[in-house]
């Protein structure tokens, strides 16, 4: 017996609760929890579990709820497991081995597939853990035919997510277009204070008495993808600009892994640019 | 017996702690507390506490002092006492209730001399703590005249500092110029992320999961003073940009009362547009 | 139009989302929002905001939906509107003034009707508000005799719950169990940590390194009923159990206000000495 | 040149300030930074960090500063470097990894001389970053022959300090003390609520809104030895004791890891069973 989730969203409209009720009640299948919002703006959003004794025949049970529902309206069934995923690195470790020695001793809800990195020094580290690392020089190379490179390793791997721990290369447009919601950045910063590049510098010459580190899913601009996740940590005068990077790693890698158990759990939707969180 | 703060900043140089214990230890004074900084560029700062048995000649102590020390060190005695201060506030009620419970309770570092609004819906609740309302109406003069009659109330006191409790005008830099490091305001926003006006709004829009509160010093560039003091809550999707004002108002006057707690203590210097908290 | 609150608690069955939204459908009632929750122990907890166009007969819809989900489970349906309380209080006022603030200002879901305390010290400042102010002194008399005055004034106001705003008495088994689950107390530390009296002092004592507090509903045993919210601050060394308890002010009056919000909402549900909150 | 740290503690005197930078000044070492704190009780503890120019005879310098501010002071000067340590474990990894990982990347300020287990499950994992790995299994030893094994071991690293990442076996009374304030513990709960074995299973049962942990010195009585560290993280209903456990990971080992920055960096003092930290 494996569990599934629902997912739908759309316009709102009457009825829908009641609908998914009824059908899964029709097909067997018994809610285990079930949350659902309606934004201000009038779209309805329900992230449903169920369980079944017998084995779901996903496509009929779609094409059931899309016709009692309406076929405008967004409806996916997953499976509960495990997603895919490739992480990016550039040379910074703390987020990389987060996820490793989490997925090392599985409290990870996902297969690491892969590590891509432009450096070459965190090699030693993933071999530790057997984790194939692939290592994609820029030097000498435009981003296009840098990215082409990276995108033919992922051909290999066909990972469900991209997990950029730290990746410190800006992704064009094409590349960011190739994976929609499904590219998940870790911002050294509490966006939108302190975009693009040395924040901890820019945090520092500004004297705030917080720093804090925002996850959030990369579209073609920079530093302005819905954001997942966002934590803080209080920092004083004695902080230079190095020590709070340091301190930001703590909580970089800490919101990464809080952003990387909501997305892989399926409860991330996104609406005008902002997440939504069941 | 009097307790008294000495406040010590300017270029760092060899011996400034040395000179400073003998010179008070020779004037019969204990040192009660010490606390001292030396910025990385080179600047010292310190804030002692001391106690005498006799009574203190300031003048003749900080001759004594500036004579030891160098002539071009910043070097300054004060008694410990409430400070004298106004405070200014627009419509909104919710950090000066709090600091008119807190004065009518002494639990604040401070004597409220008046408030002055540009409004006069906190009339009543003003009257109720018997604290003098100085309605000044902003419609129809320009910012000068206006500034000019807020001048003239404030002649009248003789504040040691100002408190901006949700005042809503943007005050010139002829007035700011007037209370260097006087003035303290709330920014409804975690700064340097939305500056200016409708915070709250900008922050529903972006979708963060985070907001907060700044409380700065005043200068002559909106929303750049030096900060003094920060703090956040999180919110979720299900907040609107009204809930989230109103959960800010929370933030907005745990925030200035904090601050302000510093700077009534003497806690606070300033270096390079930032604080320095000691 | 009003909103009304279908509250529904008991032993988890098949059906009961499908069954409530089918219900409330076929009385034109219009979901507005939903939260459920389902306990390891099988219970299931439902809070359903809706609104209608039409007039509600709240006894037939009650009767309908027991009649649909089964005669054991709890329904209740709350019209959505302020709550009547009383305050309690000794001679601490940050908590109560809190209140009155929040109540002047209309920032509080609820009506304050009267304010009991077994102290004078907080009646000027209840009369600045025009809020009835109870003493009830307890000098002289054993707690029976002082509950019963108490509860004379109650039967006065008639009030859906009592406030505990940091009242210093214990009350008896027998006045709690006349409110069951309708009093709720502030309590000065982070409960379990430091149950009974002066627990700053114990904190001090034992050297923590945070400090909090805790807001419960009272039952029987006194500091042990189910706990709404709790929030903390950070201390250190330099903390005297005075100092202490100062700072625990601010965190106090926090606490009771946002486990008020929640209760005052018809949110929190108690299982197993537990609260549930939707 | 190295810097190095001058710790004092005892019973406070006039001109203690005074004397050390007298004496330092005239050893021409010069004072980079300085802390100091008098308890309400009358006791004075001080770190400063100075550096000179010349190779320090710390032994003379000692005995001078002993000489002059009283030879009943606790003084010592350590060099500023990293502290040699054993660390304990069990069978949970998330702290011992925390510990490992900081070590590989060179984050932490301590040299890992070797892990002691009563279980072999980490033993691959430290094999990965060529740790000394120590199966001392218990079973079948009463706990004197146990820890005469684990002498055994010490003694052949003389570490400065054991850490007991989630070391899951009480020492007995004999062995803390023969390294007296030199145990460091992480115990998963916010002390002193819920002492001893499985204080998440107790948190669920009492339904607390917040969870936490502790880092403490480790001293003849069990979970009551002097807190140097805490902190907290927000839990619900949802949370079943499982659940909290594995939140609790993550904020025990940055509890664990931000104490022992503190002890490694010789700014933590022990006064009446707590901890001042400079």
């Amino acid at each position: 017996m494996q569990n599934h989730i629902l997912l739908i969203n759309g316009l709102d409209r009457k009825g829908i609760i009641f609908l998914v009720a009824k059908t899964l009640f029709g097909q067997k299948c018994n809610i285990i929890s079930q949350e659902e919002y309606v934004s201000p703006d009038g779209y309805f959003f329900m992230r449903t579990e169920f369980e079944s004794e017998q084995t779901i025949d996903i496509t009929s049970l779609l094409a059931l709820l899309s016709k009692e529902l309406g076929e405008d309206l967004n409806i996916r069934i997953n499976p509960k497991r495990k997603k895919d995923i490739v992480v990016f690195a550039t040379k910074e470790h703390h987020c990389l081995a987060d996820l490793l020695t989490k997925y090392y001793f599985d409290e990870l809800n996902a297969n690491i597939l892969a590590v891509v990195s432009n450096h070459q020094n965190l090699q030693d580290y993933c071999a530790k853990f057997s984790i194939p690392f692939h290592f994609i020089d820029h030097s000498n190379l435009d981003k296009a035919s840098h990215e082409n490179k990276i995108q033919k390793v992922l051909s290999l791997y066909q990972p469900e997510y991209l997990v950029l721990a730290k990746y410190m290369r800006i992704l064009s447009t094409e590349f960011t277009a190739a994976f929609p919601n499904r590219i998940i950045n870790i911002h050294h910063s509490f966006l939108p204070a302190f975009v693009g590049a040395r924040p901890y510098q820019q945090a520092y010459e500004r004297g705030v008495k917080i720093i804090g580190a925002t996850s959030h899913f990369v579209n073609e601009n920079l530093d302005e993808g819905p954001i997942i996740t966002q934590s803080v940590r209080e920092v004083n005068h004695t902080h230079s600009a190095a020590k709070m990077a340091n301190l930001g790693k703590e909580v970089e890698k800490t919101v990464l892994s809080k952003a990387l158990e909501l997305v892989f759990a399926d409860r991330v939707f996104i609406h005008n640019n902002k997440t939504i969180i069941l």
